[in-house]
């Protein structure tokens, strides 16, 4: 799948998970509506009373994620900016139930807010062995998470044997399917020269 | 309800996000499940490998919510500990599925953990006017959050007249109903006199 896929995978699932990180350094989730999705941005409003609001205010940045009814994930993490008052106007105009919360002008007390750039991964636990695809949007480059083999592998098998995907392929060294691992670490536990590496 | 009603929700809705900070400050965010509720108590897993892990062993914290069909959400915050080997037996003997993501001993690459106390917040968007309550678990009193109305209120009705939920009483001084109330911060824009503080 490509990137605005991912993307439209949260607006389909709409009731999502934003973290931030509070003025103690203490993490805080909560849900929040998809509001739009376009050009691999992601809308969403939020009221100023709120703690999210300063949240927002103080560090622009937000980690999202939700999950389908068919077990696939969509996590994104980037910055955020706030946006003109006329945004407020659009997320109401094509998210009509928000005018039940928010009836009349009290809709200006929300501010709307933009994710332009960062990093997103999909993960997907319905299939066997798993899948999962990195991504990223705006002005960033592809993060890479996980383990490697390197040129130290002497062939022993201990990692391929016992992993719970069985996604390492033999050879000089042997290589880790990056699509269908879990990142679960055994692999980088058994081996016995210590030829894999965390990346 | 009762604070244990509330976990119940959490182990119903299953897929739930986990919120924690990483070593670089920066919010994250990923789908986990919630294997056991008991007697107050969370219980999950995650492998060694994951930087979740890694997060949970350094801060020993997570924010936790889902949302359910009823468009309730439940929002936790709290503290984790790692506990003994047998949980993660226990945890695949009540989630039978897991055995097929880690079949065999491998199960043994995870560990167990528990969030044991902390604050906890119920929001129900599917009333009118909405319906919130805080609650507490473990060696935690409740958080109090929001806003209230001082003894400085003149009375003029500006907070209530447009309050989204209405749910302002007239009064000397007026009263917020805290079980009703959005914390969107428009009466404390509003007040004439700063007579609403935030809690």
């Amino acid at each position: 799948m490509k990137t605005k896929d991912y993307f439209k995978i949260l607006r389909e699932i709409k009731d999502v998970s934003f973290a931030t990180v509070d003025e103690d350094g203490h993490p805080q989730v909560r849900i929040i509506d998809v509001m739009i999705i376009e050009n691999k941005k992601l809308y969403f409003v939020t009221a100023r009373g709120k703690d999210f609001y300063k949240q927002l205010e103080e560090k622009q940045e937000v980690a999202i994620t939700g999950v389908n009814k068919k077990y696939q994930t969509v996590r994104l993490n980037g910055k955020v900016k706030k946006l003109e008052k006329g945004w407020v106007d659009r997320v109401f105009d094509e998210n009509l139930s928000m005018n039940n919360v928010y009836p009349g002008k009290s809709r200006y007390i929300l501010e709307a807010f933009c994710l332009y750039e960062g990093h997103g991964e999909f993960f997907d636990l319905s299939v066997s062995p798993i899948f999962r695809e990195s991504f990223s949007f705006g002005n960033c480059e592809i993060e890479k998470k996980g383990f490697i083999i390197s040129e130290e592998c002497i062939g022993c098998n201990s990692c391929a044997k016992d992993c719970p995907q069985q996604c390492i392929t033999k050879g000089s060294p042997y290589v880790i399917n990056q699509l269908n691992c879990l990142h679960c670490g055994l692999c980088f536990e058994r081996c016995p020269v210590k030829a894999i590496k965390r990346i």
